[in-house]
């Protein structure tokens, strides 16, 4: 399970896909990456679990981190990997064992960078957030994520997308009275009162805010819903889970009292939050990331773990090869020519 | 468990209550009841599984039956029986073994009844109709439920409740598309959508027919309502699964007809149907009846298996001691005086 960073971009892809690394099953994959970056005399390798971090020592002003998550969704019949017409299919092949490849060449070729570069690969993205590696990492050894400016290398088909929205899960609780369904006018339905919470959704007039120069557009959406007590009973319970995704202009805080106030008739519980990031575009680190990679960013959507270096206090940015929309689906898959682009864009910034 | 048919209606509701009967376990009282009624010398004993049926055989030109199910729901900490302030309290003291009770007492008094009288005492009427015994009863030995009318001794606090409504369940699907939640405008939330079927379920207008005299009344409610993929996905599903519960005017298919059109947007797949049952009021057994017991009769707006009566070509009324709205409950109850009271209008029936 030898890696070959002399291998170009897809072919290296190509070698991290086939080496399955389903979340918490990411052993032989972080091995293969610890045992290349050794092979690197001008990087120190570090361990914590399945996270592998490298880092140089230059002494430069600056210190940027790229990073990288090395599990993958379960596999669903996707391997081996295989080309066809130029795209490398496989599991993982967008989300994100691509971006990897960038990572690793550059750790490789780029011996003496103009700025100090710490490469984090870590594990257990896919999951649920407790058992994130790079929440881990910043818990055991904040020290090793010390930097200026981060850029996970997650799939935006080669744009930089800035900062990331926030989300937050509440349960709206319609009451009601229970009765005999052939008696149904002794209780109230609470399943035909939540037609009121749909309604406030259906109506719901969504921002679109611009944070440090990019467009976010939130969004106000019933996830779940789930209203019965048995087939022949009126019921007295229907609740409805939101999701509210939002610009990082607003902090959790701030997103649970708009939640509550929308929905003010009801019984609002937040089950589930998480802060966005801003984009951080106008920051010194940030902007001359942008001017060498170049391109127009746009918002990141989705939440993402920029958040997470937000939260340490590192403005991040969301850039990589691969295609978001195809992440976690059977057929993923990443163009072959977007791999050297990348690392091409990189490195010219890390020589800049 | 010997049952002692010279105790009074309220002491043998207690014995019956005390002998615990849940649904599918029902041979002890099964079997004491054949036992008491073997005793009887001018009926005739037959029993198919937990049912038993005893007849006379006078020549009479009339037949009618009395017929009881011997299940009760889950026994709630409720047993042995009790009584306080008039009341006999435990598991199936209205539901039905206070009408049990009388009927017992009427197959031990009513040596030479007027009519010929064959009563019917049958298992698993609490669950799932394919193991009602009634229905079992109606297919092994049709022969032994032939009749000209039949009461079904049902809680109905001591009030002739004439025939029953049918009830229909359907499902409702409301269809959307898929996206992940963080890019909900590019999916169709079928959540969202379905707020249509709840209008369309709040504003419609039940009927209230009168049939045979009686006036009905429907209802047309949700029972359940499921919608939702992930706590990150638009979902591309919901189902309103909603229960019609028609008056014996209309038959099921016309029923069906009246849902599809009432949700004619959407794909509507009915999951299950059970007719109803004309009162029949207005024909010569039932007519007797009603003079003999007395006191005004209403709709009966449950489904009881009266509607097995009326597929067999029996006219059927309910009539017993009990309060149906407390049926099911923990603190179930009949008052005593109710038991006599009942017993003595159906024998003053029966000899007239």
């Amino acid at each position: 399970m030898d890696l070959d960073l002399s291998l170009d971009g897809g072919a290296l892809t190509a070698s991290l896909v086939d080496i399955a690394s389903v979340s918490g099953d990411e052993g032989a994959l972080a091995a293969a990456i610890e045992e290349a970056l050794r092979g690197l005399s001008h990087l120190s390798v570090h361990t914590d679990g399945n996270a592998v971090v490298a880092r140089t020592s230059l002494g430069r002003s600056e210190r940027v981190v790229l990073a990288g998550h090395i599990d993958t969704v379960p596999v669903a019949d996707n391997l081996p990997s295989h080309v066809d017409g130029g795209r490398l299919y496989g599991c993982g092949a967008t989300d994100m064992k691509s971006g990897l490849a960038v990572q690793l060449r550059l750790a490789a070729r780029a011996v003496e960078p103009c700025r100090d570069v710490t490469y984090v690969f870590y594990d257990c993205e896919e999951i649920q957030a407790e058992r994130n590696g790079l929440l881990r990492l910043s818990r055991h050894h904040p020290e090793w994520l010390a930097a200026d400016f981060a850029v996970l290398m997650e799939p935006t088909d080669g744009v930089v997308e800035g900062g990331c929205q926030g989300t937050l899960r509440a349960d709206v609780r319609v009451p009601g009275e229970r009765a005999h369904s052939a008696r149904s006018w002794m209780g109230r339905n609470a399943i035909h009162a939540s037609a009121r919470v749909l309604e406030v959704l259906n109506s719901y007039l969504t921002r679109q805010p611009e944070v440090d120069g990019l467009v976010y557009r939130e969004g106000l959406n019933a996830v779940n819903i789930a209203g019965g007590v048995a087939a022949n009973v009126i019921p007295d319970s229907c609740v409805i889970t939101v999701n509210y995704r939002f610009a990082p202009d607003r902090t959790v805080g701030e997103a649970a009292k708009h939640v509550r106030g929308i929905f003010a008739g009801w019984d609002v519980e937040v089950t589930d939050a998480a802060g966005g990031a801003r984009p951080g575009l106008d920051r010194a680190p940030a902007a001359a990331f942008l001017a060498a990679v170049g391109g127009t960013p746009r918002a990141k959507l989705g939440w993402t773990d920029v958040a997470r270096f937000a939260a340490l206090g590192i403005p991040a940015v969301n850039y990589g090869p691969g295609i978001p929309e195809i992440a976690h689906t059977q057929g993923e898959y990443v163009e072959l020519a977007q791999i050297p682009e990348c690392e091409a864009r990189m490195l010219a910034w890390l020589a800049s």
